[in-house]
């Protein structure tokens, strides 16, 4: 077993770990319960939208021509179609034709009526009977969509990769795209492990006894949901059997259990403490790919392969975990949906003096202030990762770099933001 | 009725409708199901945490005293206490009280026994049978995690106000915080209006013909989930009975019908076109507070108050309703559910002008780019409230005041970013 004293770097460990990411199966699903998921194709509009030249204002449609010289002391004078004088106005526009001098009264994204080019604002012009005045002249396109403006027949409107958000869908929607193929969600099962912890939702309320609660199923399901599906397999005790038997159950090939899952995130116990078996449970059960990294905190952090599936091994105090989850996992698990998008960053000056050691990559959560269209940020507190508080009282994370230094005050950093 | 025509600024808008925002009812969850919900109260730490003096890493309890001196050349010898050397090092910690020159062996997390001040690291040691070597000194509290540390007992650890987020719940999950008082979400109902709309889900695929899609009912349900719980009324058609009976229909007094909404958000036939019901409906049916924000896009936007409930009225094309959404219901159902953060913006230079008039706020779509931590944005298109691409294409938006005659080249601007 390789012990995590043998540290190897966060870029090593990234490497590792993506070499594992197989993509996640592909779905088909209708474009109305697709949101927020990732696209496993590109998607061609399989027509011109809009559909038609169509008006972008409420008015009139006209030939431009007629309009031209109009002014409020100058109107011109146009007539309602034929179809509209003895219609109405809710008369279709289909079979209409603008002859010389006629006006069509048009809805904003109805269709032009043949012969027109141009639509005159509602607010340009006055009817009289079945006559209209109109006060300012329009030039040819004035106040109309034109078929194929938006997007055109054959082209790529969302590419594979690309997660959809409202106004994806509404696009999918407006080109009548039933169904679109996503990414699957990959279940991953949630397992904590240590002797001392309790289920917080089991537990009595707290009376000041030294109690110990399971944070990191709650944690570790609320960082993977937005992205995979999680599976809170809970509790189990440090015994080297019941963890063997907990992965393998998890991890087993046949797909039919509830308990299954595509791979597993495993917290506590996975220091080099004499407790501590999930690393040899691993190695015993498949392969141990590494364990330990040079990040902090997060540093017991391990990878291995059961069953063909992902395990990974991650620290028992949650600011660790979370650590680790965001150097190693998020990306792994951006890999294997096909999110191709990196989280938006802000970029922040230090009001303070960021320590950090070379040859570990540091995680540090953060403070914002934002002053005069610029955002500065300072550390939480470098100390212990067992200090939550730290999380919570944090607007987002710096990472630093193993070959850096710390940063220097008034130096400019990349801030992730909590989403 | 008033019309449109008589533009309100986006800030009289504002008011108007916060106004009515009235904050939505509680209601108390347990902590595992309250991730990404409100907290409707402050949550006080019951207890210190950590709930004792605990080990911060894996090594030997010890008196910090005793270790001074100690060198790889010279390493301080120290022997297990009677306890571990009669028990093994898995005996418990309780009553356990370390003596003159003793140590603990004592894993993360662990309860410091009673007379030890100091952690030493597994690697600064040796065992050899039941003593110890000590390489290195450490100063009286090094790798310990102290009680109350982390946070103290009756400290406020969350505020009213926050979004609970993975590390927020498992800061209740740390204190065995069952439930949390949480704000309700609201149910809005989602209507669109138009005689020409299609349901995307029912018609065929698409052929060529001339179609419009009811894109609004997926962008508007999308965009109000995050924060409300959304429901599809569907496409009622351009009558003013029709849709009278749809509005009082999910806004009766009455709580027991499916489709009972807190609050509507309508679209389509909200210009001054002759088919435009929707105002005269909620002017006849309860209170018409406005009509025409001067926004654009999303100029026809307006609101009323139906059976003391709000109603959105807005645009028909998805961009305008868009830019609607965003700069009104978004601050009107962040309020209602007591969403105090606002949402994190960028700044980034404009590499080109970005036109607007004054007298009117622009919702501009742009593209963002980074180059050397620093964003660089441009606008993508300023044409048309019909071109959805402008949406797909874009990386979020930038509001320009009205008071602001567009963005200069160069000019710093704040931009939010798709979520």
């Amino acid at each position: 077993m390789k012990l995590f004293r043998k540290l190897i770097s966060l870029d090593e460990a990234l490497k590792a770990v993506l070499a594992y990411a197989k993509p996640a199966e592909t779905e088909e699903l209708v474009f109305g319960d697709a949101l927020n998921r990732v696209l496993a194709e590109d998607v061609y509009s399989p027509a011109d939208s809009p559909p038609f030249d169509r008006a972008a204002m409420d008015g009139y449609a006209i030939r431009a021509e007629d309009s031209f010289g109009a002014s409020p002391n100058n109107p011109v004078l146009l007539r309602l179609t034929k179809s509209q004088r003895e219609k109405g106005k809710e008369s279709k526009v289909e079979g209409v034709e603008i002859g010389d001098g006629e006006c069509f009264s048009i809805q904003t994204g109805m269709a032009l009526p043949k012969g027109s080019n141009a639509v005159v604002m509602l607010e340009y012009t006055k009817e009289r009977g079945s006559e209209l005045e109109i006060f300012k002249p329009v030039t040819p396109g004035k106040n109309v969509s034109f078929k194929g403006e938006d997007v055109k027949k054959g082209e790529v409107v969302l590419t594979e990769g690309k997660r959809l958000r409202a106004h994806d869908v509404g696009m999918l929607a407006s080109l009548f795209k039933r169904s679109v193929k996503v990414y699957k969600r990959a279940k991953f099962g949630i397992m904590s492990t240590g002797n001392e912890l309790l289920n917080p939702e089991e537990a009595e309320p707290y009376e000041g006894e030294k109690r110990i609660a399971d944070v990191n199923s709650y944690v570790l399901a609320g960082l993977t949901e937005p992205i995979a599906s999680s599976y809170k397999i809970g509790i189990v005790r440090d015994n080297y059997d019941k963890i063997k038997t907990a992965i393998s159950g998890s991890l087993a090939v046949d797909s039919d259990s509830n308990y299954y899952c595509d791979g597993l995130l495993i917290s506590g116990g996975s220091s080099v403490g004499k407790r501590d078996f999930i690393a040899s449970v691993v190695e015993d059960s498949g392969e141990l790919v590494f364990h330990g990294v040079a990040i902090r905190p997060g540093e017991p952090t391990g990878f291995g392969i059961v069953n063909n599936k992902p395990v990974f091994i991650l620290p028992g105090y949650p600011v660790a975990a979370i650590s680790a989850f965001e150097l190693l996992v998020r990306p792994f698990l951006f890999a294997v949906h096909g999110v191709k998008e990196e989280r938006k960053r802000i970029f922040a000056v230090a009001r303070k003096k960021i320590p950090s050691a070379v040859g570990r990559t540091d995680f540090v959560r953060v403070k914002l202030l934002c002053k005069e269209n610029e955002y500065f940020v300072e550390p939480i507190r470098v100390s212990g990762s067992g200090i939550l508080s730290s999380m919570t009282k944090s607007d987002g994370f710096v990472v630093i770099e193993e070959n850096k230094e710390g940063v220097g005050a008034g130096e400019k950093v990349e801030v992730v933001v909590w989403g």
